[in-house]
């Protein structure tokens, strides 16, 4: 198990990683917290709740189960949860603990971030996603129609404990979805960690804790070093948009329906690449390395049928675009990226057009 | 024009208070934001959003209306303005300026404080409690069923700008409601302010901007100070809530229909100076010089027809409560407060059945 340290404006805060993390809640027993409560989704607390109990240490927790599913993230159900807690007399002692992926962790987090103008708040990640990247830094929010985290806020939590364990629950695609982000990590941050993402990657299994927890650990290290320097999205963070300006766009033209928003962010890579080699910035060999990883994820849905018209136009909302100008992170090679915001869209347009070609195995 | 530094934990703002103040906008205009939007109620606008425009200098300002009234603070409201901001092209360097009262600077702080995660955000208050307390110190937030401000956030505005002009659209009644917030922050700072108001309040009237200026800069700075000495609430800023532990049971009690919140806290007050005296804290000379200030604001509902039972029964809801126990902000003598959390039930009753017996000019 690690421990890294995050600087937020006002407090610091540990990310706890590796088998036992859990425990590290124990701590939180000495706060003096009048509740504690866990927002989670019934499945994952039947399977894990017993253990997450024992090991926390925090018998007393009261559980909010909230529905699988993007849907969650709403207004409204910020104000059912806020409500539920108000029923349970939460008071501005109480801590909230998110048991969860991605959804649970960014409405748990904006829950607790408003209720009574903010309480205390704890990620408990259980994907891939939430241990190396989303839980640490403090992001929360609801999509509001369409939009994703159109309302939000920053709100770092008191401590984040990545057990993975709990990752052998995630199906077969969707812990390859999270592979994608963890090679995004990888092209960030260069050797050793993309070396020994080449090495093990294909192999990867959640069953293989051994394999796989000092990867995890060294990928949320990248996201925790982002947040350190960084902690509001400004030019810094930005890198953390790798590969998801084009990875976005392919979620919009599909609805959301056709990809896992980690396999988007694989092809988001491959195009970027492709972006990369075209503007002259990347070289050919790393970015066939580069592409190489992503492959050696495994399938991705395909893109060939798509209108490259309509993915392209969606671009340009990208909500990291500044006064319209997209803000394009482009690798210079493993463990470099640059930003880049006066691509012509003719050359945005040829990326894509070449990974139309690529016919993953 | 006075102008007061406010430190919150990211960054310092000003408070400009006075004739002119909306002048000082200006200086927005060099900051580059993409977009200026002004939250505001349409009458309050039709009355003064052409002298706005013209002193603040933000002629491509556009106008978000929402309705008047306590219904606007909901989390579907604040849908509604982040919807409206979404089409209107806002992007992450947009400017939200709430010109209102309490309502448009909460509900227009807790969208900015979330929309994209946070956006600049100006109050330009309109109402007397805004200008010397609500707008200063980043306290924004929603209702949630009858539960008032329960979603919120702690978001510090870039820029408080508060014309006294404005003013003298307020009705008398709701004029007079805010003189007993400055009464309460007179009997925090004590002399200069107490003794000024001792002379001055009777008369006062929002057109005699004269007299008005210099004390509602002076009521101002006695937030400013609350608030730089501890931007979050804790121990320190609770004596904000003198008056206010009463005042909202009696606004309870008569489901906000009876009581502006102005007059309920002058009720407040009266109530805890009696239980101030019975606790043989306070003395009754300044007791009596404190209820004479109160009385000189003008004339209050009725409180003698009400259950004294049900209103005490509404004390413990107080959300300022710590673990169930009421914290009570007691005046000791004019510009001391004490906090006390031991009252006992049967004390804090006798002084709500004292002041029943008041019967007010």
């Amino acid at each position: 198990m690690k421990r890294f340290s995050v600087t937020a404006r006002s407090f610091q805060y540990d990310v706890a990683m590796g088998r036992g993390a859990w425990r590290a809640l124990r701590e939180s027993r000495r706060a003096g917290y009048s509740n504690i409560f866990v927002i989670t989704e019934e499945p994952l607390w039947k399977r894990w709740g017993k253990m997450f109990l024992r090991d926390s240490g925090l018998k007393n927790a009261r559980t909010l189960f909230v529905p699988a599913g993007e849907n969650s993230k709403s207004l409204k159900m910020v104000g059912h949860v806020a409500a539920r807690l108000l029923e349970s007399g939460a008071d501005r002692r109480a801590l909230l603990i998110a048991l969860g992926g991605g959804v649970v962790g960014d409405l748990g987090g904006f829950v607790a971030s408003t209720y009574m103008r903010g309480i205390d708040f704890i990620q408990a990640p259980t994907t891939i996603v939430g241990q190396v990247d989303s839980a640490i830094g403090g992001k929360t929010g609801v999509n509001l129609g369409a939009m994703k985290n159109l309302v939000g806020a920053f709100y770092p939590p008191r401590m984040v404990v990545a057990e993975p364990i709990v990752l052998t629950s995630m199906s077969p695609r969707a812990f390859r979805s999270g592979l994608y982000e963890v090679v995004k990590h990888g092209i960030l941050a260069g050797n050793p960690l993309f070396h020994e993402l080449e090495t093990k990657i294909g192999g990867m299994s959640p069953e293989d804790v051994k394999t796989l927890e000092p990867v995890l650990a060294v990928a949320a290290k990248v996201k925790v070093d982002v947040v350190n320097r960084d902690e509001r999205e400004a030019r810094l963070r930005l890198v953390l948009n790798l590969g998801h300006t084009f990875g976005h766009a392919l979620e919009e033209a599909t609805a959301y329906r056709r990809f896992t928003h980690g396999e988007a962010v694989g092809w988001g890579l491959l195009a970027v690449m492709r972006l990369g080699v075209r503007l002259k910035l990347l070289g050919g060999r790393d970015a066939a390395r580069m592409a190489e990883l992503v492959r050696q994820v495994g399938p991705l849905p395909r893109i060939n049928d798509l209108d490259p018209k309509r993915v392209l136009g969606l671009l340009s909302r990208d909500k990291k675009a500044i006064g319209g100008r997209i803000q394009w992170v482009i690798p210079e090679r493993i463990g470099r990226v640059r930003i880049v915001s006066d691509v012509r869209p003719a050359v945005a347009a040829a990326a894509f057009l070449d990974v139309q070609q690529i016919v993953l195995p």
